[in-house]
């Protein structure tokens, strides 16, 4: 661990474990977007940007945003941030360490009376994970003006449609082409790794390359709800039986195309429901979500393809229909900017923590970001790279050397004449 | 249609009609077991019972009996009934059928001034669907005496222990031991057929020769909660990936065992769950129930073992745990006792209606009533065999038929010599 930093670890360690708190009682640690619950975060969120002396205002994405004004507004914005809300008893760093950071990096100017030339903000995107509308990254999108009209029409288990759920958390999406920037100079994202390299490689930041890009793919397989004994099994029009197909299909390509060595594939369904679920009725429809990630679009391509083509030929083999095939996301793979990458190499080196290039597997708001601005994005370790899970860890010096790295490019992105940045 | 009848078919009709208008409004037709409106539903019956002039109770297995004390005691009871409750998105004949036309049977004796000499008890048999608890023909295994401690102690996703609740809709599980009954001289169930034999025969009554064996076995894998998009394949522990090579599996061996043409048999998956259940976490359990009958017990017996190898070794290939691999239930096939069969083989030619023998591919109380007692089913045809769900559909005339040949049944059973019956 280096000596002084130019922030106060234990500081920013108390918000953590303070917001952590704010959780289902039975399920920590859970803050699903658009509950109350996180709700509960973000006033608490806002106070403590507020206390920290920023103007705080939620933007038409739904995104809350604290900001303190530089010396020179022609210059643009420096955004720093990240995310609060969590997956279903998930852990209390994915998201909310990169936002209260950022909190931390804009107090501990304001402690030491440092005027930057440029504004900056600090940022809790709307609903990075994804939501109970089967979207992710809401806030961010809505930033970069990639919202598209039919996914505002999505609804969640209950039918409230995503339009309305944006507005109700503050948004306004009558107007959501304001929320779209043309003023970020720059975006830093500091994020947990959620895997094993820099762990096994001692490793005190990863400075992320590229982000994957992830396709979410939504499949509905309608049958018919009969008697599960009496009526025969060539009689029958079951539902689940494709999607069970599916699954072996997807667990068997994906392992084929890692296989080829031509860059990260990971395919997951985390989403399977069956109706009406009793077990003496066979399966009227079944429903499944496919996550697929690979920082090489070629393979994705494929992979749909020949998903799309199998699994027509498994409706039609169970004599069910597949009722929806549906791309419910689509994100190329996002490169970082190189710029801010040297910036953030730079200030690793003069703080003295050792750094590595790294992909990232997960996709995070800053890959939307980077559609309107230069962004990068810090990583530090987590323990056993466990993250989406209660046992989520980083150690409280881990989160520190990530947001003292991000302060300092902040200080040495601030005083670059805007030609230097170019590089 | 066969002229004069032994029973009201319009009254018996209108009472159908008015107890189907109990059920979840927005989900017909269902009236769970156990749910406010299973015990809404109850009470109706139970006033229906006691205008028809029948005593009622609530037996220690929660089954509601509505009572008609015979000239001579000591000839035993005839017990005839089935079910009120109904599967998610059920329909309004299974189970009720045959519940009201035991009602319109004592009902039109009533009216007729008809004396029997055996007592007469028309019954409601609890939670003959299977339940919340993972459990079906909860009051038939009670009056059978066959109910399990180990059953007793399943609970419902609320936590809900099964003992509770049947104490809650009227049972006394402490002393469950007496509602083992051993008067009963004759059980008479009509039932909807749940399949297309009939319709498609054109046949007015179906008089049951065996009730399918049913075996339901819960299997729960259990990995990791990893992040979908930073876990390589080959350090994931996807507990669904096994699950859906097991309902292929299912799906696979079933077909297989039907084409050696040794007898009825069908498996079907109608529970899955996956938790967390979103969908850039990989799933840390999953959890499916197998319902696989078979009027041959040997086919299950190869059935069942070659789930239980096959399923450990899709555990051990997805680097999961086998956490469970439970019988929920099991029970053998059940014949039908001759001796009523051919009473109510008699009593549809004496009525006009034509008959078949047919074998029950859905369980029914009556397996659990044949265990103590002789025990009979009437079947009924439905519309293109549609069962378990809303569009369930029998016609008023067959309704009346079924209910009038087991009317015919009673009162020529009631005249026979104990020695006579026997045959």
């Amino acid at each position: 661990m280096a000596g002084n930093l130019p922030i106060d670890g234990q500081r920013l360690w108390d918000d953590l474990m303070q917001l952590a708190r704010i959780t289902e009682p039975g399920k920590p640690y859970t803050r699903r977007s658009f509950s109350p619950l996180f709700d509960e975060g973000r006033t608490w969120l806002r106070r403590r940007f507020e206390a920290a002396g920023l103007t705080t205002r939620i933007d038409e994405a739904g995104n809350l945003i604290g900001r303190r004004p530089g010396t020179e507004a022609s210059l643009g914005t420096i955004l720093i941030g990240s995310h609060s809300d969590t997956v279903p008893s998930g852990g209390r760093f994915d998201g909310v360490a990169g936002v209260l950071a950022a909190l931390e990096i804009v107090r501990s100017l304001a402690d030491r009376g440092v005027a930057l030339r440029h504004d900056v903000e600090v940022i809790d995107f709307l609903a990075e994970e994804p939501s109970e509308f089967g979207l992710s990254c809401i806030g961010s999108r809505g930033m970069a003006g990639v919202m598209e009209d039919r996914m505002l029409a999505y609804t969640d288990p209950t039918g409230e449609v995503l339009a309305h759920a944006i507005d109700r958390v503050g948004g306004k999406v009558a107007s959501l082409a304001k929320a779209r920037r043309s003023d970020i100079a720059a975006f830093f994202e500091l994020h947990i790794e959620q895997g094993l390299v820099m762990q096994d490689g001692g490793i005190d930041v990863g400075i992320v390359t590229a982000i994957v890009g992830i396709t979410r793919v939504e499949i509905v397989f309608r049958g018919a709800a009969d008697h599960a004994g009496t009526t025969p099994m060539h009689l029958r029009r079951d539902a689940f039986t494709p999607a069970a197909r599916t699954a072996v299909l997807v667990d068997d390509i994906a392992r084929e195309l890692v296989a080829r060595g031509e860059g990260l594939f990971v395919a997951t369904i985390g989403v399977v429901s069956v109706t009406p679920g009793a077990s003496n009725v066979v399966p009227q429809e079944a429903r499944i979500v496919i996550d697929a990630r690979s920082e090489n679009r070629a393979l994705m391509d494929e992979f749909l393809a020949r998903l799309d083509t199998e699994t027509a030929r498994f409706a039609t083999d169970s004599r069910t229909e597949r009722a929806t095939f549906a791309r419910l996301s689509d994100t190329n793979p996002t490169a970082c900017d190189a710029g801010l990458r040297e910036v953030l190499r730079d200030s690793a080196n003069a703080l003295g923590f050792s750094s590595t290039d790294i992909a990232s597997g997960a996709g995070h708001d800053a890959a939307f970001v980077a559609r309107i601005a230069p962004a990068a994005m810090v990583f530090i370790p987590c323990r056993d790279g466990k993250s989406h899970a209660p046992e989520e860890w980083a150690e409280p010096d881990a989160v520190a050397a990530g947001a003292a790295v991000i302060a300092e490019a902040v200080l040495r992105f601030d005083r670059m004449q805007p030609a230097r940045r170019a590089a």
